[in-house]
């Protein structure tokens, strides 16, 4: 095999190919990136079972072949590299030589006699979305997911279309996470579960680019195709939660209250809590603003942020940390934080419901 | 104890004097920065009796006192706060309120029982530098010092001081790093070695203005004082290693190449260098270039430079990582690289002296 291609086409197909190598396995091949060039293309992939990622980068094919490539020195050599030409002459004991300019490297590569490609499946009615709202989305919900649960579907993200509308959701055990996004068509229902890392890497790979992305719906698998890359993943079995139960529209109290200065005052009251301590923060909810309090051993924290307020006072306590982490991720200025009571979840959602975020409260009485 | 102060200003100083806060420790005073306001100025201070740092901040005193708080905490808290004026409000029993605009935190200071001041000096003779040329002298050096030999002196670097020339000199049993100042006037010859972490933390406070930097050398301790910041050190006690036999002016070959060309093709070596495997770079001098390589059981790199070369050929192997240290320090576009035999260390230097790297070379025979 020996191809030409230039360093950055190259480098960024090594970088998309990479997010399916993973961090830790004992099998030699899962570690690599393949060069497929039998096609009359450039493919780069990478495939670990439950995720799969192909990649067409531009280039000049010498002489076919595939090979496999340390995925970690393959990337390292091409970032050390000028910005020029970069060659890739592999000959039939997989010596390898790749050089650019007057550098040269020699490895050797393997063959890809153990590598297992993408699944192949009939495509067909793909579902198209922007890639820069879906990569929005996910980025938006997927700080909720609970990747250590022991129930499996708490490690991945709901997709859930319903005619025009695809809701994003992910949850564990204290808090759900909502996106809403317009699709610009109707579409078949469907409810899927999709692994969080499969989501992870895709909002790495995905560019900020303007472009459609199209999602097949498989049988037991997902295909994202975009530009050159098609991303295969495994979806999750399972029923996911009913969650529709646990979201209501009413409310007690409605507080419109600028972003910033509350999470400003959370952090703040995070600098209080310790390993060895987890406290809550507690919202007092007055007529014209909201005090901000935090007890722990290391000392006390308190603020007064003035609002805008619907309804009655109240008191409640949150965990800061599951507070601040939808916030964070939310591009409003001003945001609504609906309560009901002391007891019953805290509701943070726009008007239009493009986003809906729910906290569950804590018990700061007992604690 | 009350005063208040602008967030930026007593950022600043807590962050100055936090650098002799040492990491770990069991008393809970070093731990602290002490706020001393006794005196008619807001001082802050930290002291592990080997650096100490004392640092005066512009603000108002509304009631004297002395307390300790912790470093770490104090400098979360005002870091945390909006760029406004702070106050820091102690009662007689250290409960301590910290405020700024709507926010406040209530933390327990400590006393200063325990605590050590710096030491004083009958202060005389200054040793006048620009702070940017000490910083950088430093900053140029101190890669090459071994914090971890036995040999105490190998931990600090050396000042030695003749008439107007200032030689900051830092070595390990591998190679030596050498800058020339040239000071304003004549000095009384002195020498004598400073601990690596006074150094070290010293460039991480002194700013990148313009000002002048006093040196007042004791007996056991040696003074810095620039703007309103005073750091004590204690000296490293021993005699230093006798550098002037290791320096020679001789060569036989004299190299003069492009120093990112270089750092770029000794850091593409490098990424064949792993834990197990510590292999040299093999420079092979030739009239018109050089050929850089290294094999390892990973690859192995083959790299043409153009050079111009005065004197004869050569083959010689260097560790990568001393040679990549020394060079990316240096200022210079072009560098200038002396060498004699594949046993005889190279000297990278200018025409003036101003900096001297010695590095040993490795005997790539016998690996």
């Amino acid at each position: 095999m020996k191809i030409v291609c230039s360093k950055s086409e190259l480098l960024k197909g090594l970088n998309i190919a990479s997010k399916a190598v993973p961090n830790k396995t004992t099998m030699d091949t899962l570690e690599c990136i393949i060069f497929d060039c039998n096609e009359g293309m450039i493919k780069l992939i990478a495939n670990d079972m439950d995720l799969g990622i192909e990649t067409i980068i531009p280039g000049t094919i010498y002489e076919k072949g595939v090979i496999a490539i340390d995925s970690s020195i393959i990337i390292n050599i091409v970032r050390s590299f000028p910005d020029s030409d970069i060659t890739i002459d592999c000959d039939y004991d997989y010596k390898t030589v790749i050089s650019c300019e007057n550098s040269m490297f020699n490895i050797v590569a393997k063959n890809t006699d153990s590598f297992t490609y993408l699944p192949k499946y009939e495509k067909s009615n793909p579902i198209i979305i922007s890639k820069i709202t879906l990569k929005d989305a996910i980025r938006k919900t997927i700080f909720s997911i609970n990747e250590k649960d022991s129930n499996k579907v708490m490690s991945g993200e709901l997709f859930e279309i319903t005619g025009n509308n695809l809701r994003v959701v992910a949850l564990d055990g204290h808090r759900i996470s909502i996106n809403n996004i317009k699709l610009n068509a109707l579409y078949e229902d469907k409810s899927i579960i999709i692994p969080g890392r499969t989501l992870n890497e895709l909002t790495k790979i995905i560019d900020n680019e303007e472009g459609d992305l199209f999602i097949y719906i498989c049988d037991k698998h997902i295909i994202f195709e975009y530009d050159d890359t098609t991303v295969v993943s495994r979806l999750i079995e399972g029923k996911y939660f009913d969650i529709n139960k646990m979201l209501t529209d009413n409310y007690d109290t409605k507080i419109t209250i600028n972003k910033k200065s509350l999470i400003d005052s959370i952090n703040r009251g995070l600098l209080l809590i310790n390993d060895g301590n987890k406290k809550p923060i507690i919202m007092k909810v007055n007529e014209e603003n909201i005090e901000i309090g935090l007890n722990s051993p290391l000392g006390s924290l308190n603020d007064v942020i003035d609002i805008s307020r619907e309804g009655i006072n109240q008191i409640i306590g949150f965990n800061p940390k599951f507070m601040v982490d939808a916030l964070r991720v939310i591009d409003d200025e001003e945001i609504n934080i609906y309560l009901m009571n002391a007891k019953s979840p805290a509701f943070i959602r726009d008007e239009e419901n493009t986003y809906i975020y729910l906290v569950l409260p804590v018990n700061f009485n007992s604690i």
